[in-house]
C-alpha cells in the first residue's frame, strides 16, 4: 500500500514535487495545500487531488501521513513543528529553517515523537553525486586531504540572501552527504565582498579546517562571466574531481599525487620528509553514470525512510549542519573573515543528544 | 653603444639570462661570475665573455654598468647592496629577497643612489600578461570589481618554502604589474593546510580586500591532479578571463555583468537596490596576442629603464610589495587567518618617501 | 484573427507540435487527427481541440486554413498532396518526403495552388543557426572557402535508414539556410562503412564541391563514444566555428586565414603564389546569442509565411534539395563514392520552373 | 662499442639529427656532411666531428657504419642507394622518397644486400603513439571498426606539395605504426579543395576502405583558424581516443559502443538485426603517459635494428606504404574522387617478394 502524502505551498518548487509523487510508485498524492486556492487548483489541474486551503484541516486528515513543505523559508519551522505535532513525517524544501535555531527544535522534535524529518537537498539525489558517495565512502580516494568547490556564474542577486546563502548550501549539503563523517568542520571563515553595492555579498569565500589538517574551501560568485561548477575531492590515494558542466566526464578519478614516507632512517625530519615525497602518475578513469532524475530518487528515498523508520540520506540533521556552516560563516563575515567555531555553547545540548544517540 | 652587464650566479637560472643578454642588442654581456670556477666557464662556454670568481673584482670593473644577480634567495640583498654601492644598475631574479626588511633597504639603497632596481617577475613580460595590463589600464573593464586566480598542479614539493611563497608570488607580481594602482591591500588573509604532514602549506589561499569594496583571492595547491592556471579580473563594465593552459584562447573579454543604477526614485534603498539591478549578456572577444618571449622582453625593459633613467615595470617596489604581501600571509597562516595589515608601523617611513615622491 | 491549424499524427512529434501551436499567438489549434482515436484522445487531453480520425473529414473543414503533419515519412507526400488539394496549407515534419520525386510533386503542386509548404527543419529556427545566417548572409565571412560538420555520437542505429539519412539532413538542411545560395552542390560524393554488420552504414562521410572551388564535407557517425556537433564555415576574410556542445561559447568567429593576392608584378605564376600568401592572425569574437526555443520560432515562421503569402526560410523547396542530396549520396554509396550529380535529367523541369520563377 | 654514424645535410632536420646522435649512448656521431661546408661547420661547432663536402669521400670512409640522411626529399633515393650500395645502414628522413618508384627500389636494394633502410617517421616514437601501438595490438579495442583523423590546422601552405602530402603522411604512419596489419588500404579516395587559389589543395580528405568492412577517414586543412589534431580508433569492444593538443587527458579509452550480436532465433534477417543491438555505456579511463623525446627513441630503435639485424619499427616497407597511398590518393584527386586502387600493376614484384618472405 502507498503512503499518502500533501504538498503544502504550490508557488516555484511545489509542482515538482507534485509532479514527482504523482509519479512514483512509493507514494499516493492526497492533497495540495496553499492559502491562495486559485494557485493550488492550478497545480492540481484535473488530477484526483484535494485542494486544502487550511493547514490544521490539512494536518487534523487521517489519510495523511507526511507532508512536503515548500513554502518560503521563514515559515518552515512552524508548518514543519505543527506537521510532527500531528504525527506526520515531514519532507522541508531547502533550506531546513531560516535559523539554526529553529532547525534544532525541528531536529528535537522529529526525534522526540519518531518521526522522519527530512531535508530536499536535491542535489544529492543526482546520479553523479550518489557515485562520488559510494566512491568516496569506498575508502578508494584514502584519507581526505582537502576538497575545493567553485560555483560561479553570473547569477541572480538575491533581494533577501547573499551569495553564501544562496549558492554555498549545494556544496555543503553534497559535502555532508559524501563524507564519511558528515560535514564536520569545528570552525569555518568566510570572506566576502559587495563590489557592485547590492548591499548583500556578491562573491564569497569560505575556508573550513577539516580533521587531520585537510582543509574544505568553496568559492561562490554571482559576478562570474563564466559558469564553473567544479569541485575537486584530494585523498591520499587518490583524487577526484567532478566537473558538472561536463555531461561527457562529469567525474574522472586521477591515481595521481604526492606521497610522503617518513619511515626513513634520519634523525633529522626535514630532510626525512625531503627524502620521504614522491609522486604518483598514475590512469585516470571516468566511471559511467548512470541515468535518473533526482527529485524522483529523492521522493524514494523519503519513503524509504519512512517505511523503514530509518535516518534519509539528507536527514534534519543535514539540513541543521549546513545551516550551523552559514550561520558561524555570516558571523566570520562581520568579524573580517577570522575563524568561528561552527558549535557553539546553546548547541551542545544537541551535540549531547547525538553522542547519546550513537552509544545506543 | 650597448649596456655591459655582468651575470652573478652560474646555476639554475643563470643560463637563461646570459642566454638573453647575448642575444639582446641592448646588452654586452662581458663577464659571468660564479663562486664556483667551473660551472661558470660551462655556461660561458666559448663564448668571449669573462669568467670571475671573485664579486669584489667583479663589481671593481669600470667596464660592467650593471649586474643581473642569479644567485639563491638569501645572498640577494647582500650582493645588490653591494653592486650599488659600487654604482652598478641592479636586476635581480624573483624573489627580490628573503625578507621584506632586506627588500626595503635594497629599495632604499637604489633610490638614494638614483640607480635602476629591478626584479625580474618574468610572467609579467609575456604577451598575455602585458596585454592584460594594457586592457586592464585602458579602463575598458571599468572599475575593479575582483580577482580570482587560481594555480594549481602536482607540483613539487619545496623543501624551504611553503606553497604560498612558492606559487603565489606568480599572482602577486602579475596584479601588482597590471592593476592601475599596483599591489596595494590594506591586509591579507591566508589560510593554508599541510595534509601530507610535508612540515609547510601544501594546499594555500590568499584573501586581499581592495579599495572601493572588490576583493582579491589567490588559490595555489602543490596536490591538485589537474592543473590550473586561471585568472579572472572582474570589472563594473567588461570583466577578463585569462586560461594559460588554453594556448588557442589563452584571453576572453566579456561584455557580461550585473549593473546597479541607484538613481531610481524610490525612498527605499532595498527597494531601489532590487529594481536597479540588471544584466548585460553582451559578446565576448579573444584578442590576438603577438609572439615574444618574455625573458628577451624582460632584458630590453631592463635596459630601457637605464638609458632613460626610469623605474621599470617591475622595480624594486614591485618586488618589495610582492615580500609585504607574503609576509603578512604568512603572520596570517600563524594566526589562524585573521585579516593582517600589510603595511605595518616599521614600514612608515617607505611609505612617506613614497608619499614624497609623489608629491615631486 | 489567429490561423487555424490542425495537427496530423499523434506519435513522436505530434505532441510537440501540438503544444507549439498552442502556445503560440499567431494559432489556434482546433484538431489533431490521428487514426488511432485513443493516441490523439490522450495528446489533446482536457484541451478545447476536437479530435478527428479521418483525414478527409478533416480535410473537409472549413475551420481549418492549415495542417501540420507528423506521420510516417513514406505517408507524407499522399498527406500532404490531399490538403493542399483541399486547399490547406501544409507543415511537413521532416523528411519532407521519403523520396525526391514525391517531394518534387509536392512542390509543384503548392506552387500552382499557391500555397505554402514548409517543411520542419527545427534546427534551422535555434537561435544560433539564425545567428550564423544573419553573419554568413551579411558578407562578413567573404566568400566562402569551405565548410566542414561533424555530427557524432554513439547514436540509435535505426531500423530503416542509414546514418547519412538520420543525421545528415540536419547539417544539409543548416547549410540550406546559411548560405546565401542554399544548398547548391552540383554534386556529392559519399563514402560509408557498415563494420558492425547492422545492415546500412554506420559511419559516413559526405564531400560536395561548391562553385568557386570551395567544398563542403560532412561526417555522420553512430558509433563514436564521444559526442561532436561541430560546424566550421571558412571565409575568405573571416572563419566560423559553431560547437553546439559548449553553450558558453557556441559561436565564435575568426579573423583569421590565409591572404592571397596576385597582383604582383612576377610573370612566373608560382613565385607569384609564393609571394602573394600572407596569414592574418587577428582577434576572435563570440557574439551572445538571444534565448529562444526553435519550435516556437518555427510556428511564428509558418504564420508569417501563410499571412504575407511569402516562402518560409525552410519552405518546400528547402526540403527538396535536401532529399536531392540524399539520394545523389545513396547513389554514390552504390558506385564507390564517385561523383554524382545531384540534379539529374528528370529535375530538368523543376530547374526550368525555378528559372522562370527568378525571371518573374 | 658505438656503432659510427655520419648525418647528410646540415639544413632544417640535420641539427636534430646530430644533436639526438651525439646524446645517444648507441651511437658515436663522426661526420656531417653538406655541399655547403659552411652550413655543416655551423651545425658542428666545437664538436669533435668531422666536416665532409662529399658524399663519394664520406661513403668511402671505413669508419661509418650508417648514415642518416636529411636532405630535400628529391634526393633521398639518389643519396640511400649510393649509401645502401656503399654498404652503410641508412635512415632517411620522411617522406622516404619523392615516389613511390624510387622507394620499391631503395626497399628492394636495402633486402638485397641485408641493410637496414629506416625512414624517420618521428611522430611513430612518441609516448603517445607507442602507448596506443600496444593498446591496438594488444587486442584490447577489438576489431577494427573505424579509424578518423583530424589535422588542421592556420598553415603553411607549401611551396611544392598540397595538403595531402604535407600533412597526411603524420596520418598514414602513425595508422601503418599501429594497426596490426600495417597500414594497408586496397584503394583510397581522395578530395580536396584550393578555394584561395594557391594553385595546391589547401583542404583534403582522404578515405580508404578497410578490410572487415572497416573504414579510415582523414582531414587535413590549412585553412582552419582552430587547430585540431585528434584521432578516433574504434573497436568493437573499446574505442580510443587521441586528443594531441590536450596534455592533460592526450589518451582516452572508451568501453562504449554499438554491440550487435545475430545469433538470436529468428529467421528474418532485418529483424535479428534490430534485437541484435545493444549499447555498451561503461567506464572511460586515460593512461598515464611516460615522458620521452621522439628523437631519442627513434635514434634508439635505428641502433637496435642495426645491432639485432632486425627491421626497425618505420622501417623502407613503412615509407613505401604511406608513399603508395599518397600517390593513389593524387590519382584519386584527378579523377574526381574515385577510388584508386592503392597496389598497382607495376608494384606486383614487390607483393610476390613480400609473399615470399612471409613463407620463409
Amino acid at each position: 500500500m502507498s503512503l499518502r502524502v500533501a504538498v503544502v505551498g504550490a508557488g516555484y518548487w511545489g509542482p515538482n514535487l507534485v509532479r514527482n509523487f504523482r509519479g512514483s510508485p512509493d507514494w499516493e498524492l492526497v492533497a495540495v495545500c496553499d492559502l491562495d486556492e486559485a494557485r493550488a487548483r492550478k497545480v492540481v489541474g484535473d488530477l484526483p487531488v484535494d485542494v486544502e486551503t487550511s493547514l490544521d484541516a490539512l494536518l487534523a486528515r487521517d489519510d495523511v501521513d507526511a507532508v512536503a513543505i515548500a513554502t518560503p523559508a521563514r515559515t518552515h519551522s512552524r508548518i514543519a513543528l505543527a506537521a510532527l505535532a500531528a504525527g506526520k513525517h515531514v519532507l522541508v524544501e531547502k533550506p531546513l529553517a531560516s535559523s539554526r535555531a529553529e532547525a534544532e527544535l525541528m531536529v528535537s522534535e522529529a526525534r522526540a515523537r519518531g518521526l522522519v524529518l527530512m531535508c530536499d537537498h536535491t542535489y544529492c539525489y543526482t546520479p553523479v553525486v550518489r557515485k562520488i558517495r559510494e566512491i568516496v565512502r569506498s575508502g578508494e580516494l584514502g584519507d581526505l586531504l582537502f576538497v575545493d568547490s567553485v560555483r560561479i556564474n553570473l547569477g541572480l542577486v538575491q533581494p533577501d540572501v547573499d551569495v553564501l546563502w544562496d549558492l554555498a548550501p549545494h556544496d555543503l549539503s553534497i559535502l555532508d552527504a559524501v563524507l564519511p563523517g558528515g560535514l564536520a568542520p569545528e570552525s569555518v571563515a568566510a570572506h566576502g565582498a559587495d563590489p557592485i553595492g547590492a548591499g548583500r555579498a556578491c562573491v564569497g569565500y569560505l575556508t573550513m579546517p577539516l580533521p587531520g589538517g585537510a582543509i574544505a574551501h568553496v568559492h561562490v560568485n554571482w559576478l562570474s562571466p563564466t559558469k564553473i561548477r567544479q569541485m575537486v575531492i584530494g585523498g591520499s590515494r587518490r583524487t577526484l574531481v567532478w566537473d558538472d558542466l561536463n555531461p561527457q566526464q562529469r567525474l574522472s578519478v586521477y591515481d595521481r599525487g604526492v606521497d610522503l614516507d617518513l619511515t626513513s632512517a634520519s634523525d633529522d625530519l626535514a630532510e626525512r620528509r625531503s627524502a620521504a615525497i614522491s609522486y604518483r602518475l598514475g590512469d585516470m578513469y571516468a566511471p559511467s553514470l548512470p541515468e535518473g532524475e533526482a527529485l524522483a530518487a529523492m521522493v524514494a528515498e523519503f519513503a524509504r525512510a519512512v517505511t523503514q523508520g530509518d535516518a534519509p540520506l539528507t536527514d534534519g540533521g543535514a539540513g541543521l549542519r549546513v545551516l550551523e556552516v552559514l550561520e558561524a560563516a555570516s558571523t566570520s563575515l562581520t568579524v573580517g573573515g577570522a575563524l568561528v567555531p561552527v558549535h557553539s555553547n546553546d548547541s551542545l545540548d544537541l551535540v549531547e543528544l547525538a553522542d547519546e544517540e550513537a552509544l545506543v
